[in-house]
């Protein structure tokens, strides 16, 4: 999905909601639990609750890597039911430099089938160039996470390490290419970021759960082209517990949906 | 392996050897090339001909990653393969926080059955300590990489990003489980790192194709238990190109073992 068809997305769903399918076993309902195929059930229920109200869905890759080969097959599956009018984003924070980064694109774009995928900068350049070379694929940089432990390294130097990291990196990623992962929890870094690079999208977690606020994040860093993708996770995913667990992640999808609406128009 | 275990291995085989299992199937010997278990096979044969002459072994997960299931599963066998008196590090660089790096910590240590797994810092503390809970097992951190692009971001700041990520992570994990990756192309640097953390264990990529060498990184930074795995992929791996590549692969392997016994007395 390039740029054009996600702005498109955008603005015809009136959404630019991320679901994030962090499915955890512990977590979905009862009646899924026993069920050998539960995870792929349950992912299947969301995204047919939820794919008119969302722009991308995002599986982060530990939650199906911790079952092996199984859960690899799992999170592949669960990518062939997400319709074309959404964005797949494997959030995989791979950091690895040459060949050996191209070898985790090719296994999350042609593997995995996903449209981008979340990269570390530590190792620099070396490590984020190769995934570029994909054609009509994303590279989603951490930039500002939204964790307490962001304080122990993004902040650091004169020039907090946050702001060189999105800087440089948009030396080597267009905005066609290259999305930075900006935390909700500090929607005043967030303003700062968007005045660094205008046209880049964000990928922004940290609403709900971990307290950031969806009005506060779209008044720091909404653009024409909306410019955000808002991710939610646990707030989607476990919103009910009963067999029809699917209609309350519909109707919290709904809730988050209404207010990008109003906050697009 | 926990660190009495392993230094015992490094006196007892004179070596503190890693090789890196980074398996490429374009690399592999021409008769291995059309053979559906031709990577298994490979990795079977150097593990046979170097596991006494080395003291761990380090797959990198994205050569494996990049074939989906099947590559999971041919990985989880080669670790079978590995005899106790090898410590396995997946080289995987993972990078997230919470629960979700404690899945990946399940991937690693309880699906793929590895002793070791390398770890990004950019998240900081959240994304270090759970790695750490699992017991006798190694977290082995990004500290200094020998890719020209760790120039972009590592030496950042008055005191560099680097020496910040060891300073700090050294107050999370003892020398009992926690280890750095420090490259073997700046041995200035290595010397100064030592400094820094006298009784950690150091990861050094670079020797050979990348351009570090074995005695300059040995005088830099060996302690009295070592205090060091030095790893070396390609220079072992594709020693040889004939139906015996193997025996080519355990002289590569023999004469790095043979240096590092005589630095060792």
């Amino acid at each position: 999905m390039n740029r054009a068809q996600l702005v498109s997305e955008i603005k015809r769903k009136g959404s630019y909601l991320c679901v994030g399918l962090d499915t955890d076993l512990n977590k979905i309902p009862d009646h899924l639990k026993g069920d050998k195929d539960g995870m792929l059930k349950f992912n299947e229920a969301i995204i047919q609750a939820t794919a008119d109200l969302c722009v991308a869905y995002k599986p982060n890759l530990a939650f199906y890597e911790q079952y092996g080969e199984k859960g690899w097959g799992i999170l592949k599956e669960t990518i062939q039911m997400i319709p074309d009018t959404c964005m797949v984003i494997a959030d995989a924070k791979r950091g690895d430099i040459g060949n050996t980064a191209s070898y985790y694109a090719k296994a999350v774009f042609n593997d995995l089938g996903a449209d981008a995928i979340t990269v570390a900068p530590y190792m620099g350049k070396d490590a984020i160039t190769p995934f570029l070379e994909f054609e009509d694929k994303w590279t989603i940089v951490l930039g500002l996470t939204s964790n307490p432990g962001a304080a122990d390294f993004q902040y650091h130097g004169d020039t907090p390490l946050y702001e060189k990291v999105i800087r440089k990196c948009a030396e080597w990623g267009s905005p066609e290419q290259l999305m930075y992962v900006v935390g909700a929890t500090r929607p005043d870094d967030l303003a700062n970021i968007r005045a660094m690079v205008p046209d880049h999208f964000f990928l922004v977690p940290g609403v709900g759960a971990q307290g950031g606020s969806l009005s506060a994040v779209s008044k720091a860093a909404l653009t024409l082209d909306a410019g955000l993708l808002v991710n939610s996770s646990r707030g989607i995913l476990y919103a009910g517990e009963s067999e029809d667990f699917a209609t309350d992640s519909r109707k919290a999808a709904f809730v988050l949906q209404q207010e990008m609406k109003s906050l697009l128009s």
